[in-house]
């Protein structure tokens, strides 16, 4: 069993067997770049990145990925392009393809923008991102760092809080969440940015559920705090907004008002939902999550190139 | 013969046989690199592109070039150049040739610009666009694909449609034919965006050339149909550029009066000048020509550095 | 005696032996890539250049050293970043040092951000430039020239021209001039943007200086003339800016005033305050400076990575 050659589009494009071949994979590919640097799997192998809006820790985290399986990145970015000149998006993928990369890294603004291409591009495309739609890799380095640092995904209790109604990552960790047994997903939020219906009857019977209102309903029965950015232009009236930030904060004196404090995850960047004075308890688990997308990406692209 | 070492600054630089080798090159390249990948008749050399204007495809299409050709790419693009300081530019050549790479590929908004710097800088340039004046390797892809398609160069009649004035494609493409027998061109545009009589003046006594009024006027004697932009930048009176849209937008239903249609090409981007409906008919060859922009490319690169 | 595995983010961080023995290896790596081209000491490591602020010529030296030396660069750019979205600086480099590049180069508007991030930071990290603090690395490039050309450094007399109020090289600069014997230092500028007490209090004793208003006050005493840009922005008073212009503007005239001319050098980009006219003289040696940046910083990237 790989993904050879397959477009990695959304979570569910994730079997559990693939996941767990991905994470061990993730972990020998860790001990040998540790051991010898860049390594040769990819050498003469070339990725694209084709990213229409910017983003730092995606993109340079798939660039380290393939630098350290010893391939070589090209990077096409939106803001030098001739996209400015009106040429449409679908274009520019037809031409960026046509030059043969091995494999297509896409960041798009346009929700389901890499599964309108896939089947005019060749080349495997691995969707980074498509506006508020998905981030399957993301939820791979999400499940990679819990089952690194828990052991296992079954059976756990992940609380996910914060932007739950426009973030893409709440949805892929929830879809990629289905393919373990006995989970429940607590998702913390204000009612007017809960969780998507439509997001639910994905996974509606596959994984368990509960809607609530504030960290503290739950927060001692969680393995796992996955915390996201509360994004102030997704109110109509900003002192709501205000209002808001106080309760969806963690910080260090929050915490301490519990007995158990699971483990602490964020997509990053953080802003103020995050507190710096978290970053020195040992269950803040985001710089490593974000190291640990390099090795799940790395995984990744190897299974993808057959490589 | 080769170009080791030369300059390529314009068209007229590339003699017939030169043209040929070159095309000849490019299918053994394209061979080579759909049979083994990433090849090695570049390693340990350095390709410097200085864009002092931004550009995807041409970058991206010599990037891959030089990738493919198993070199190494610097880019250095404007935007985040301290030309925004007030450096001139032909102070940054002169540094920018002071890192020794192998070969620089200047695009820039000033015409003539790469023949002001040859002489200073010692790497050979390859002119990626100068301004309103030439694009030669644009003409080398261009002829690289009728030459694919047809089998000849020799004899063609050839439209050019478009923005004929202000545009580097049609100048470049014409100086290029000139190097062939027997071929005639059709320059398709309404007056004021005809071509310039200094374009004719290099081409006069060399190629033959007709200036036509409306596309429908030509279209079943010709081998190729080359449509570019319309600019709406170049009309002084925007209703004008209104009224003149309808009769310079190639689309399946027009092409479907015809009883033969030629083969379609167009340096891309495209905006509403060719429609997407044209991109199903077998005569639709202009993603096929930005491709073979890499083959052609990795050819001259090749000749360029003597590897 | 190396650098290996150490920050380098002042002047002070180089002993005079380190500076001496930096400077033979730059003249060494010059001649094994004149006659090999690419070398292969960095096969396999990763340079990571985190830019804060836009830089052409510093980045890409540095980007040119490493690929000469045979290695990798992955850039981080902050136009492309998220720290747009508020992400602070010092996250950013927590993430981008757990991607495991072998060194970093880090450009900051922020002055002492290197400083405040080298303990968090596992890699060594290069200081290219941290807002009106310090450029060490300009520095190092400055005296391997200045050593090139005159043969020495010790009992020197170097006048340096132009903002040294605020700018970063004339303290850099300074600093390393510490470490030779019996140079003078004749800071060469009008009163209000001559050179600040906490950079004189850093040399005071270790270095002769002396204050200068105008560059005809010294020029015959001078083996070197180092000429920086008068920034507009520096003074409140822009009568005063175009009244002082004429004063420090070094010209080929101006120049042939003179019995002797000292060696001109200037850290790029200029702008009126050193005319091209003096482009043509035997002491212009600011491009060969520009180039020499590439083999000095070649050597102290080689030295760091203990390779």
């Amino acid at each position: 069993m790989s993904l050879k050659g397959k477009d990695i589009l959304s979570a569910f494009d994730f079997e559990r067997e693939d996941l767990e071949r991905l994470f061990k994979l993730a972990d020998q590919l860790r001990t040998e770049i540790s051991e010898r640097g860049v390594l040769d799997y990819a050498k003469g192998k070339i990725m694209l990145t084709a990213f229409f809006e910017p983003s730092t820790r995606t993109k340079l985290s798939f660039q380290f990925a393939m630098e350290k399986l010893g391939g070589r990145v090209i990077n096409f970015d939106v803001s030098t392009s001739s996209v400015l000149k009106g040429e449409s998006d679908v274009d520019t993928m037809k031409i960026l393809d046509g030059y043969d990369p091995d494999v297509i890294v896409i960041r798009q603004k346009i929700p389901f923008f890499p599964h309108r291409v896939k089947d005019i591009v060749k080349a495997p495309i691995i969707n980074a991102g498509d506006g508020p739609n998905e981030h399957p890799t993301q939820a791979l380095l999400d499940l990679y760092t819990i089952w690194r640092e828990l052991g296992k995904i079954d059976g756990l209790k992940i609380g996910i809080m914060g932007d739950l109604k426009y973030g893409r990552t709440p949805s892929s960790l929830s879809y990629m969440l289905t393919r373990f047994n006995n989970v429940t997903i607590y998702y913390i939020a204000p009612e007017q940015i809960q969780i998507r219906d439509e997001i639910l009857e994905k996974i509606e019977g596959k994984v368990k559920y509960v809607k609530v209102g504030r960290p503290e309903d739950v927060i001692e029965e969680l393995d796992v705090l996955y915390v996201t950015r509360l994004q102030k232009e997704r109110f109509s009236n900003p002192e709501e907004y205000e209002r808001l930030k106080g309760a969806y904060k963690i910080d260090k004196e929050f915490l301490s008002k519990f007995k158990h404090i699971p483990i602490i995850m964020h997509p990053l960047p953080r802003v103020w939902e995050l507190d710096p004075s978290v970053d020195e308890l040992p269950q803040a688990k985001y710089f490593e999550q974000a190291r640990n997308g390099m090795f799940a990406r790395a995984a990744l692209i190897k299974e993808v190139l057959g490589i």
